[in-house]
């Protein structure tokens, strides 16, 4: 750490009013104005993503549907320009696939050891269930699939404002129901970050209400699995996660799309509120920076308690799910090599 | 979350400068000053310590070596008045006993399941390297012995002013040759937070340079496993974390008295530069508040990507070490339970 910057943060400290002071409930914390460098303990791939500008869409709020689809269509063209390069670098192939009227991309990585062979990966994207529409929503099935030689479906789910809860959990369903009839449950896994993490669990608590067979293993990564923005995360690292920034923002209003009215704690919305007996093991991750830090550290205590074997992983000085943003950062590597070999060991062959 | 917050969170944000401001660094993130009340995502006992004030002792620095006596004298003697009713509430026995010239505690709880009949666990307390002496040094082992129902041997090692590195270390390591005497290093394990995770780090690695036998298991709690204060939460959580409360401060200069002048990157002194090859399966805890959690996620994946077994406990909203202060806490209980369990899993019987 810069001596400098150590000595700046303890002289503001002097003037800063501490617990107590009038203006702050009991208890609370008063955090001064400060600036925080880009951590020298990342990797120097995720120092230009920690390091890049805040999320410029992060307090922009679209009036019309209209307004939100062509935001969401600027950003999905970018994300889908830096497809083919990904791809090539991860050695994986995607097409298009129609799954019993659910648009979808099947993802196959070039080589897949023997152990994978029978196995098979269902993937439900992020993007605050209204950004990562088409192709857009593979990036994370991509590093997945070359990362860890698994076959990946990935569900391109309907999405607001055209298509709000519950239809994006029901394409993820209809999907899970047709992956049945290809591969036994138990050498099945579901992953997601984001929305995609908190779908996962959905799916989960979805499939238990009706009765279909579990997947062998999910991996919901920094899941949106508390719609009500609960959580200390979302205070205390709030301007330090350049992606969703602060509480209040860009993302909740997405999400309240999703939700169309709907009670933010229905479990199906928000899994945190959910009956997470049954789970299959699962293993977590996010970033020290994360807004959902707590979402994810809640939901893993919560599986904990109800007797579900689940790890977490999390990376130092990295924000919203920013392991899956360049797959020349080791800790993106790193991070996908884990879930891999979570998955080895509890899904059947 | 209050509604209310949100608002006033969101609408500092428009006056904040956004990273790229002139003053600072590239990549730098502008905090503005803002207000974190006591989360509700924890338990009412809790919410009582994260709440409380900030560490009176955190930027106090004594000036002569009986000024820290003093000091230490008094934190000490105030935890020592709260270990007859912590014992009592959880039905464990000390007592001090000299282990080859060593002063220690046994630690015993009233019920020892016959699983745990040949086992026998090694804490070493923390306290930044300078507090904490006599029976001060207990409290943490109550609380396993308590909640996991293992025979516990805690190590009052001397510490500085008169007695600097490798004082502390030494004192463990003649602990544990002597341990070896009375168990199966396979049925042992070593714990212990803050600079006791350091030291539980350091001892590993001690035995790996002495050929000695490791134990089975290790649970080093939010370890002080870098002493140069590198890694990101020593910013993103300073005046979050009551405790600690900022880098540069209280705990560091009490560590550097035990490092007496030598490198702070000396892996015995600061075991994230260390060799982690070979360490046994290893349980970390943290909380989401905690000014070393960049430390405890740093050695995770350090010892991952060793290829140990190792996983990751993360609280809710709980600062440096928070997890031993409230026996009654449901937090405190899940920790050493998860703890508990761990060690049953890798210890042999």
């Amino acid at each position: 750490m810069n001596r400098r910057i150590v000595a700046v943060f303890v002289s503001v400290a002097f003037t800063v009013p501490h617990a107590g002071a009038q203006t702050a409930a009991p208890g609370s914390r008063e955090v001064p104005a400060h600036t925080v460098p880009v951590p020298d303990t990342v990797s120097p791939q995720m120092r230009a993503i920690v390091g890049a500008p805040i999320n410029a869409n992060w307090r922009i709020f679209p009036k019309s549907a209209e307004e939100w689809k062509a935001q969401v269509k600027v950003a999905a063209a970018n994300a889908v320009q830096t497809l083919p390069a990904l791809r090539e670098y991860l050695h994986v192939k995607v097409e298009a696939r129609k799954i019993d009227g659910v648009n979808a991309f099947v993802v196959t990585p070039e080589e897949i050891p023997p152990a994978n062979r029978n196995r098979l990966l269902i993937h439900v994207h992020g993007g605050c269930y209204v950004n990562n529409p088409g192709e857009a929503a593979t990036v994370e099935a991509i590093f997945m699939a070359g990362f860890g030689h698994f076959r990946v479906i990935s569900v391109d789910y309907r999405m607001p404002p055209d298509a709000p809860y519950p239809a994006a959990l029901d394409d993820a369903m209809t999907v899970w129901k047709a992956a049945l009839k290809m591969a036994a449950p138990t050498n099945m896994a579901i992953f997601g970050s984001s929305a995609g993490g908190a779908l996962t669990l959905s799916m989960v608590l979805r499939a238990k209400i009706e009765n279909l067979p579990l997947p062998g293993a999910i991996a919901p990564g920094t899941p949106m699995a508390d719609l009500t923005e609960t959580g200390d995360s979302f205070l205390t690292n709030a301007f330090l996660d350049n992606v969703l920034v602060a509480p209040g923002t860009g993302c909740d209003a997405r999400a309240r799309l999703y939700a169309n009215g709907r009670d933010l704690k229905d479990p199906l919305l928000s899994p945190i509120y959910g009956d997470m007996s049954g789970f299959p093991p699962a293993i977590l991750t996010t970033g020290t920076r994360d807004l959902l830090l707590s979402n994810t550290v809640r939901v893993h205590r919560k599986l904990r308690q109800a007797g579900v074997e689940a790890v977490l992983q999390v990376y130092e000085g990295l924000a919203h799910a920013q392991y899956f943003r360049d797959a020349a950062a080791p800790e993106s590597r790193e991070t996908f090599e884990e879930i891999a070999r979570f998955f080895d060991i509890h899904l059947g062959k």
